[in-house]
């Protein structure tokens, strides 16, 4: 296996186009090319997906790390509220699995790519005793409709998509479960993962927000960053968070649902702040995914949390933090 | 230390901007956001620059590191003509560099960044055990004005600017010398590589080339990729070739001129063909770089080496590939 062996399979597998004359956004030049539209902004974000940090290669299938280091990244492109574009893949991996293993990492990736319009442009191959990866993607949209984090107000409405807690589940059961037969929707929505963009961009283009991010670490870790962008704080009712359920027969193993839903990281739901008079806009489900206000924007830095004994304290910042935690 | 103080130090010490209302290209944010000026391409390119296989954290400087990962990837945009305008950074690494180290290694980006006019717009961090940096560059050019490698026609003369096999010499200088006091063109060329940015640009603006590319892993393996994109041959000229001068003081250890000129990698000289037309336009040097024709584009594929005994023989593909090389 040569480098340039290796660079024509993946461009072969995702469905890149390869180099022709002046095809842009096509593999095999020094760099990809690419004109946005007029009068758009370009949107770029970077995201590692590393072996042993973001994924396990005995848990999860290299459809899955294919499928979820695009999603993950893409949700980045969802959170300003923009259409991805395409991706650069800096990929590292031991010469022992440029077979097999490489061939559905690339099938999920392929997937992933198709399902958010965005092709793979270019990238980097390398060889290394563990699976690195680092993605780019690069996305668009109209110039001024980007949703920053900072633009949150006192008396904003705190929203969320979805359910909390899911993929922070779904871990726990894809760790306990090597040889699972059944897919539960939470373990789907930790290996598969699916970014919020069709959200995100129709409350973008509809000014709906006035500020807004992903959730990829926990909302106790990410909630404070929005806050802090914004110069606020923040109140948050835990009743009101739409928390997952834990499943009967894992009851017994000290899951704590709201536990799961403040702290869990990797569920890639949007997190976004609603002015007051746009309330009545927003609608209780957005293509069948729940849309819920879960507390509200306030002045200072304080964050809190009302807990279900109607007490308001101190939320803990309990998230994933690469640099304290230890998957 | 948490990911935040990271990410805020990361910004600081790049001379990043960072989060502020509505800055393009600040800190801080779930993307980076930027406008390319009106008619132009955006150029995107990724590379990665991992400790054990693209530096060795006790033979290489946190400074050189830190300016090397960003010299590289800006190379490709060079490669196109094109002027890079900020970069995203993947970084992991250790807890216990975290201090003086990366200071250092920020210190060495940081010059790099003002030198090439590139800041810091975003990217993601996390902990490891070894340092993994990941960069995507991203330039812009004329829309058109982009030059490939597929351009190249038959009859077209090749050139490469400044001297081939100087970085490789450096890095044995480097790998030999542990505690060098005097660091020589050559280690210096090995660890502060200078993208030839203004000639990249000044050849695309005034259509001179056909085809070019940087020169990041040896001439016998990338003159192999710039003939095979313009479905061409080539034939190169050993005693045309601006090899690099073997000190005196290494002449005994087996370190031959021409091998070093033909497979050395990490020169990012640029390697371009210019029609015939055009050969009496290009200067013997370009603000003091030497500029060597060294031989022509052919029909067919084959790729031939004019020895210095002046027979020709197929030129062996004996560059850098991590998948056949280990460092």
């Amino acid at each position: 296996m040569r480098e340039d062996q290796l660079i024509a399979k993946i461009s072969a597998k995702t469905g890149s186009r390869t180099r022709s004359k002046d095809a842009l956004l096509a593999i095999g030049d020094d760099t990809a090319r690419w004109v946005p539209k007029p009068g758009y902004e370009v949107l770029l974000t970077s995201d590692w997906f590393l072996e042993g940090t973001h994924f396990l290669r005995d848990k999860h299938a290299a459809d899955s790390v294919g499928w979820k280091c695009l999603a993950r990244a893409a949700s980045d492109i969802a959170a300003m509220g923009g259409t991805p574009v395409c991706f650069l893949m800096s990929l590292a991996l031991p010469t022992s699995l440029a077979g097999r293993w490489l061939d559905r990492f690339l099938a999920g990736l392929r997937r992933a790519a198709q399902r958010f319009g965005c092709p793979l442009a270019g990238g980097d191959t390398t060889r290394r005793n563990e699976v690195l990866i680092s993605l780019t993607v690069v996305g668009q949209i109209a110039a001024g409709r980007s949703v920053l984090r900072s633009g949150a107000r006192p008396g904003d409405v705190v929203f969320v998509s979805g359910t909390l807690g899911e993929a922070e589940l779904g871990l726990s059961l894809v760790r306990g479960n090597a040889k699972a037969t059944r897919t539960t929707a939470a373990m789907q929505k930790h290996l598969y993962p699916e970014p919020r963009l069709a959200l995100g961009k129709w409350l973008a283009e509809k000014r709906l927000v006035s500020a807004m991010m992903d959730l990829s670490d926990g909302l106790s870790t990410d909630l404070p960053r929005l806050a802090a962008a914004s110069s606020a704080g923040a109140w948050i009712d835990a009743g009101a968070l739409p928390a997952v359920q834990i499943p009967a027969s894992r009851a017994s193993q000290k899951l704590d649902a709201l536990d799961l839903a403040l702290h869990g990281g990797d569920d890639y739901e949007l997190l976004f702040a609603v002015p007051k008079q746009n309330v009545p806009k927003i609608p209780a489900s957005f293509q069948g995914l729940p849309l819920s206000a879960i507390g509200e924007i306030r002045r200072g830095h304080s964050l809190v949390l009302r807990g279900k004994n109607g007490r308001d304290t101190v939320l803990p910042n309990k998230g994933w933090d690469p640099f304290r935690n230890k998957r």
